[in-house]
């Protein structure tokens, strides 16, 4: 826990000359002063982040954190547990969705095992990390211990401190993890204070029908496990997931280490709320990038104070929406590194709004 | 007009069963059903707009029409109508905002002057098609005729022909005409019936109390010239554009060569207002891509009943923002060309949904 405290005592404010100098090249460019809206916002949000001018096309990772999860004993998830285990192998050939957007975005994709239920053949080219083999059922006991959580969080951490010393600047979070939103239900319904029914969807694509007994399991867990709203680490524990916590480690490390953290849909944004209660210092680092169908994304949005740009109606996770949300990232980069000012191209416009 | 009428006359509707045989190869994907929402509906549409499975990663251009306005001369505009004819030759030096953004979504930016006030050197490698030396002033008199008007749409056709007859699956509508959200408003007020006011904005960057003046400078245009609403030509002539006509002449023919149009922000979306207006045909062939600042762009899509999926606050034009926008349809398409089906993939689902 000491480690967790100093890595965010370490968290600096942005690098606001970084900023004023973007902001500066951004309105001498051909364009009418801050047309490129969301584009500009991302463009200085990178400078402050790399705190250098111009940020460099920055090399982007998506850490897809993964983990079983004990509460799927209950009947709350679409697909049986052992889909976790499969998925990973599909990562391995390429053929998840994630593969294809990663690949899209020209970002890594590192598949990272924090705790699935199951023995991997230790040559698999994933990162071997497994704290437990998944969770217990939270409609019982505790997730896990605290001292588990830590060691998640930890494993976050850890990945962020290595693709730090590989030159990456931007990662997003993604997930593998059958029950998963479950447990973010359970965590967005404890930090956020909406009750169950209002952060409670479909998940993997239960009936309707299903959807008010998942929100019965979630309000047991709550009401039988009992964390403690101050204390994000005690709502991981209790009513989280390895995978969750480990991205909860994840964003920590990103905003210490100066890189920009790409968040996706409901179950990232779980571990970045959980993040977020343990330092406000981790905000200026985030990118929200596209709002999920699920409807406790909105809720935690709101909490952390975010707005996505991107509105798909999609809630795959995985990390789908983030690395999307990276190719527009990409752009505003592009802009500064490639647009010509008004005096490069002898283009003399009257600046009347300055 | 009797080719223009003809032409529409040629508008298909989708192929069905290409769009069903992407739905089901989807629903095998190793996702939820329906998880990559707007994704998939992409991918859905670009199939039965080809009418093949599954689609090509497509062959993009963005179509940009310059011309000039002679309302500018009302003091409606933030940058003097020069700018236009001297952002040509940004756009040749491949430093303006679209390059950027066509680049990095690797389309092929084709620039057209269809009535710029100047004149450009014959070797300019741009397409020259001149109609005439920008419009007259609309406060005053007819943009222009309606001859004009019809020749201006006839370029935008013959554009779209060769660009079919060389492959292109997807074309974007992009415009550079200094003074054009004026005459834009005109259009969206004149087509959707909304007041002047509630559909004029700050254009390329005008101060707020200039907007007043902007008003009823389209007002007076509107109450001059006496636009028919009923007849989307004699709108485009009397208070339209050149490059707005032209633009319409793109979706028109876009529908009628099966290619999927890709719609910027407010000017763009209302040349497909007029187009729309005169045939709903072309409906299936669009795609919304961002929701411009301008606040007549809402007003245009709700006519048209299109949603975008980008919400970042732009206001550029150019074609900037359908750019960004082609990006996520190439995902789109390259879902459905390498992700595994859960049996390619032997992950077993129940897929309790179906």
């Amino acid at each position: 826990m000491e480690e967790i405290k100093s890595l965010i005592a370490s968290i600096q404010p942005l690098n606001y000359k970084a900023m004023a100098t973007t902001l500066k090249r951004l309105d001498d460019l051909t364009k009418p002063v801050g047309s490129l809206g969301g584009l500009e916002k991302m463009a200085c949000q990178l400078a402050g982040i790399r705190g250098t001018f111009p940020p460099a096309l920055p090399r982007k990772a998506l850490v897809l954190m993964a983990a079983d999860h004990g509460v799927t004993a209950e009947g709350v998830a679409a697909s049986p547990p052992a889909v976790t285990e499969q998925m990973i192998y599909n990562f391995i050939g390429g053929g998840a969705a994630i593969n294809v957007l990663s690949r899209h975005a020209n970002a890594d994709l590192i598949v990272v095992d924090v705790g699935v239920k199951c023995d991997f053949p230790p040559d698999l080219p994933i990162m071997h990390c497994k704290i437990r083999r998944g969770t217990d059922n939270m409609r019982q006991k505790a997730a896990m211990s605290r001292t588990d959580a830590i060691a998640a969080i930890k494993v976050g951490i850890t990945m962020v401190e290595t693709l730090a010393s590989q030159g990456y600047a931007v990662i997003g979070l993604g997930e593998m993890g059958i029950g998963n939103t479950t447990a973010s239900s359970a965590i967005a319904s404890v930090l956020t204070g909406k009750p169950v029914s209002e952060v409670v969807g479909k998940g993997g694509g239960i009936p309707s029908e299903r959807v008010s007994h998942k929100v019965q399991v979630v309000e047991e867990a709550i009401a039988h496990n009992k964390p403690n709203p101050q204390d994000a680490i005690d709502v991981l524990a209790k009513v989280g997931g390895l995978e969750i916590a480990a991205m909860a480690g994840v964003v920590l490390a990103a905003a210490a280490n100066r890189i920009m953290l790409v968040i996706d849909g409901f179950i990232s944004s779980s571990a970045v709320l959980a993040a977020y209660k343990l330092s406000n210092r981790i905000k200026p680092y985030l990118l929200a990038t596209h709002l999920s169908e699920e409807p406790g994304h909105q809720a935690i949005l709101d909490i952390v104070g975010l707005t996505p740009f991107l509105q798909l109606n999609m809630c795959l996770g995985e990390g789908t929406g983030g690395v999307l949300g990276m190719t527009v990232l990409d752009a505003a980069v592009k802009i500064l590194h490639e647009m010509a000012t008004f005096e490069e191209a002898k283009v003399f416009p009257v600046k009347s709004n300055l």
